[in-house]
């Protein structure tokens, strides 16, 4: 089918967003990235970019750390203290002090070490026998939180974690240990409001634990300025740090001293090579860490984190604004209600994706991919376009809408090669 | 001071080592490594050598794979699949059949996972409420073991694993859950009877949990001919896998479809994609895994088993016995009693290390560290020479005792720079 829609609309749409890209003082971060040519990536929120710099990284470390220096790398490259090192390059994007961010683990692995030793802070009000989850939280979060009442005899209460009604049992007592939630809905793209949710659940004398998974490296996190408890954070989505990156942890300083965490290795104990049977804790954030860490992955984390020398998170969250908007500008001219945008059109509650309902949504996303445009797909009917506002232009996101309406107005998804299959995020 | 023994004992001795390895089938595989020129390395057992083609391999997996083929590497590079493939491929090293070995998180993460989901097998019997540790397990087994003891309500005995006494209570009722034991002891060297061990073990009706960090990939471990219920393996020691690569698991065929792991992530589902708010374990060896795996780290892995390709374990065992015995005949020739020999003088006996014992064991290691012989130190007074038997060669370790002697002739050791210090494995 031809296309049927006044031309101007995307020519001025397209005029626009070159104009606003040329005057962004942003802009130049996309040359930190190579990024395929022509190619359209908006599925940072699920593999960020790859930035200059992490392959020649590696293979120093490969080559010469690990090559000719073998062992001795653990000291003379500081390979023992790289988990710390790179968690105080993570802290200050998430608002973080030093010392309160370790890299470690999986975000899952490190769910669950939050919230076992966040329910053990907890214990001293014997009243405190369920963990809050949000009703909508990434899968994998809501199974650790039931692995982690079992194995403490606690129960699990899903709800919107931001209802008050959700804090207390049915007589009207406070019996929540732990709130966990996600800042950024993963379907919806919703962004929580991250200080109002945890004064209301600390209030209630519970602990709030984060999941910074779709947040951290796009919006401007404020952990301590919030007072926030508990955190855990994702390093291969908008950090850039490659397939698979080790997670973070974050532990407010108030609590480092009696976290008594359930995966307590070598690498925690405040005297690792004295080997003894007992553990005793490191002083800081360390006690967080378990066995020895993939060190590889934890360095191309730490030099694709290069790519946020300099940046202010705060104007990364203005831009991020920008262009999710701009997008659903985008949708709403060029396709009006052939697609419902799921994501909030209140910027103040949005994070940097923008979600998009359609019934044909996996084949959509198929179709699109075909055409240089990368988004992914969320079961059922979610088109979901991620907005990495370190290299993700408004030029890009406008385009992404015009091969949305391209591949609506000709059908082309329809075509047996774009059927349902599994795909990855 | 000069060498004060005669030059024939030295001489003798190489030269056995140069003709002997010289007629050695396996002394090619020496090639497959990045060896600095001139370094005898001992420390194989803490960090293996580089193997060829894992650079060009992680340059590709970062540049093509993340860099230019991004979100779709997960499926076009079967990113989803490799932590399977990557233990399939480690399967046949340790003796186990395809499908039965996962490579997943650290060996610390893993052990738990194995502890916890074994006691929860064993939990049909109620007077099974022991965990057994060795006691003179790696320090990290004994603090996951405690831990995981204290979530599930059960005490923690520990003993020899080998002693029958110590699978018994006070009334001498079989009372242990699982049992967990090194393969070989990280500080003598011991190597344990893995299939009588495990006869006796299943004799009471506990499960046997072996820890193969110092055997998988020098020991011809047969996990399946002995029935072995649960074991995990580090995959950076005598597997080349890189610094901190990840660690693998292996739980035998029978036990698979009831094994109820205590970190269940969504890579452990039967359907990832489904993203639903109930876990459902994938059918097989999956199951064990959790969190998105650190990918470059486990595709660095996956290249360095390269080094493996035909390579038979039994004569890689063989090949291990003979240098470890020519280590220790050195010793006897060139030391007599100025060390003493801590690892088992019986072949049978002896993993792939010598570890002997000197009071000045952490000067005597950095001094030779000094001359190009690379051992390590463990507390407190163990000189720890590790012996990798893809690429040491029998000239190596002659050489490494001549060094030693030259060392305790010269009294270098006693220099400043070599005073304590902590190391690193």
């Amino acid at each position: 089918m031809a296309d049927t829609h006044h031309p101007s609309d995307v020519e001025r749409l397209r005029e626009q967003a070159r104009q606003r890209d040329a005057a962004d003082p942003l802009r130049h971060l996309r040359s930190r990235f190579d990024l395929p040519d022509g190619l359209v990536y908006l599925d940072g929120n699920s593999l960020g970019a790859l930035p200059h710099g992490v392959a020649d990284a590696l293979q120093d470390a490969v080559r010469r750390q690990w090559g000719s220096d073998l062992i001795g790398s653990w000291t003379s490259a500081d390979w023992w203290g790289a988990p710390g090192r790179v968690g105080d390059r993570i802290a200050p994007l998430v608002g973080a002090a030093p010392g309160t961010v370790v890299v470690t683990d999986s975000t899952s692995v490190d769910l669950f070490k939050l919230v076992v030793g966040g329910a053990r802070l907890a214990a001293a009000d014997p009243h405190r026998t369920v963990l809050l989850v949000d009703e909508a939280t990434f899968p994998t979060d809501r199974y650790l939180v039931d692995e982690a009442a079992r194995l403490l005899g606690m129960t699990v209460r899903a709800a919107r974690v931001d209802d008050p009604a959700a804090l207390r049992g049915p007589d009207g007592t406070p019996d929540v240990a732990v709130a966990v939630l996600c800042h950024v809905d993963f379907r919806t793209g919703e962004l929580f409001d991250l200080p109002a949710v945890t004064r209301q659940v600390q209030q209630t004398g519970a602990l709030v634990l984060w999941d910074l998974c779709h947040s951290a490296g796009a919006v401007d996190v404020r952990l301590a300025d919030a007072g926030v408890d508990l955190a855990v954070g994702c390093g291969y989505k908008f950090l850039n740090g490659g397939p698979g990156a080790p997670a973070f942890v974050y532990v407010a300083p108030r609590w480092q001293a009696d976290f008594d965490q359930p995966l307590p290795g070598w690498h925690a104990h405040a005297e690792p090579f004295a080997m003894a049977a007992r553990f005793t804790p490191a002083a800081g954030i360390d006690r967080l860490r378990t066995g020895t860490p993939p060190v590889l992955s934890v360095l191309a984390l730490e030099a694709a984190l290069a790519a946020f020398d300099d940046v202010d998170l705060g104007a990364v969250r203005r831009r991020s604004v920008e262009l999710t908007g701009t997008l659903i500008a985008a949708v709403d001219a060029l396709l009006g209600d052939r697609v419902e945008v799921v994501s909030p059109r209140d910027d103040a509650r949005r994070g940097s994706q923008v979600s998009l309902r359609h019934p044909q949504a996996y084949a959509v996303v198929q179709a699109m991919i075909a055409r240089g445009v990368v988004g992914d797909f969320r079961t059922p009917d979610v088109i979901r376009l991620g907005v990495a506002p370190l290299y993700v232009d408004r030029v890009d996101v406008v385009r992404a809408v015009e091969v949305l309406r391209a591949v609506l107005d000709s059908g082309e998804h329809r075509a047996p090669e774009f059927s349902r299959r599994a795909t990855v995020t």
